[in-house]
């Protein structure tokens, strides 16, 4: 049996999914079910102790592409498989999210907002596509999306991963002594990492000062990989010209957070890449006929990296 | 001779067309010259009865792809051929533009701003790029480039020009009738028309009332095909969202101007596309050499069209 688990959207993921897998059995919480009947669960954030459960719980899928809450659950034993969702239309998303805020750097339309402000009418030398470093922090499917993306309009853009991509058009690099080199080389950071106890943290103090004085930053992906602090440091000492902030430790972000004020903060409530249920249901029942298939799916969870 | 006269760039633009061409006596204004010899001229809003001096004068070549300005001036005989750019990098230039603001729609990053404001964090219902329509006022090389780009990046594009167009993935309308069906359907408008006779007022209060509720304006043609107080209008009645406006009837935009104090008003100074001098210069020495050969140059402006 399948259990869909999810806060939202219920309804209309359940429909999908009996109509993308008319041959499964499917419940839906809050509905009672014969637990030791369930082996395989959809969920997103389901209540602490949820899993524990279903003794004969084989699967999870989650529906969405960062798993780092669900990893540090405790009860999800170690043989339970994860398939997280990793593209499902939140790749082009999150392009989209980048872009706007590499346009808004690039043809400086924060800059003529500040003028706008002051009714100054004042012509600033352009700035070209190609003059723009942009560079990528994780080249999975969500990052290379957006890679490639912004290298199709004409940006110079790498990238970087922990361990090595090939991507036509994208200088891709990895390991941590490459991130130094290219930080100092950054006119745009787009971090999408997975949130792992490897990236937790990166961007802290240290790596900020190494971006070149008038820099900008997205950040995308979970507020725990970016030092809060350090960002206003380098914002105050105009190092940074902008953020761009989907995401952050604690959400939503307390209401007397001094974020909210800033003219070079952007802030969005984390809309960056959502889930989309046709796509996530279809990218579940792929994977659900893969693996009666006794094939790996796509997103399975590697727990020893954590994503 | 060729004489080139330029408010700014000069030095840059005589070095690349010295460069480009070099088997072309090239002078460089205010240098004297004896003007029985200039037959060609480069040149971008020259002053006020500059033309009339040289009696041998057969072409110009404007630094720019709109020639409205050119068009209305009393001292350029009607047997003199003006050839105007028509990408020159123009083209990329105002896809990133319109784009930026189709991303600020489509994302809801306007929104979002108003929400920062009042330090609000609410997620909105997401909006997928193929739900939003787009209307590309005119397809020439500009218009064309906007509208594929747009429609590279999946959202669903119309554009609507003088005469017909056939564009891969945009649905392409021509002539007065078919613009107002056009309109009901529009959820961004850009209008990269030339301004000509034909489009001077086009869309004034009528046509602006037909989009429906909720639309988007990006204009970054001239300001004299847009009644701004029919703007203001519908943007205060809230049929319109928001407008991103790069051209006014007067540039400058008078201090005191209504638009620069309002938060759904995006004003920028005549920015959207600039002539790039190494483009720009590219095309006319192109040009240059095809007209030699009794060629017809691209860019060549039909009077009766008024571009």
């Amino acid at each position: 049996m399948l259990y869909l688990c999810t806060p939202k959207e219920t309804k209309l993921l359940g429909t999908l999914l009996r109509h993308a897998l008319p041959e499964v059995e499917l419940a839906i919480w809050p509905q009672a079910v014969d637990n030791m009947q369930v082996r395989h669960i959809v969920a997103w954030n389901p209540p602490e102790g949820f899993f524990a459960n279903f003794p004969r719980l084989e699967a999870v899928f989650a529906l969405g592409a960062g798993v780092d809450r669900l990893l540090l659950r405790t009860d999800l034993p170690a043989h339970v498989v994860i398939i997280r969702l990793t593209d499902a239309g939140m790749a082009q998303q999150m392009a989209e999210y980048a872009l706007y805020g590499v346009l808004r750097y690039q043809r400086q339309f924060d800059l003529y907002q500040q003028q706008q402000v002051e009714h100054r009418w004042t012509p600033l030398p352009p700035r070209l596509a190609h003059e723009v470093r942009i560079s990528v922090l994780g080249l999975g499917a969500i990052g290379s999306t957006v890679a490639t993306t912004l290298a199709g309009l004409g940006y110079s853009v790498s990238g970087w991963s922990r361990r090595p991509h090939q991507l036509t058009n994208i200088a891709c690099h990895y390991g941590r002594q490459a991130l130094d080199t290219l930080l100092n080389n950054t006119d745009i950071l787009i971090n999408v990492l997975p949130s792992t106890p490897e990236t937790r943290g990166l961007l802290d103090h240290a790596r900020l000062a190494q971006l070149p004085q008038g820099a900008a930053i997205i950040n995308a992906s979970r507020g725990d990989q970016l030092d809060l602090d350090a960002l206003l440091e380098r914002l105050d000492a105009k190092q940074l010209r902008f953020a761009q902030l989907d995401v952050f430790d604690m959400e939503p972000l307390a209401t007397g957070h001094p974020l909210w004020e800033r003219s070079d903060v952007i802030i969005t409530p984390h809309i960056a890449a959502i889930t989309l249920p046709d796509a996530a249901v279809a990218q579940i029942a792929d994977n659900w006929r893969v693996m009666q298939r006794g094939g790996t799916p796509s997103g399975l969870v590697q727990r020893h990296l954590a994503y």
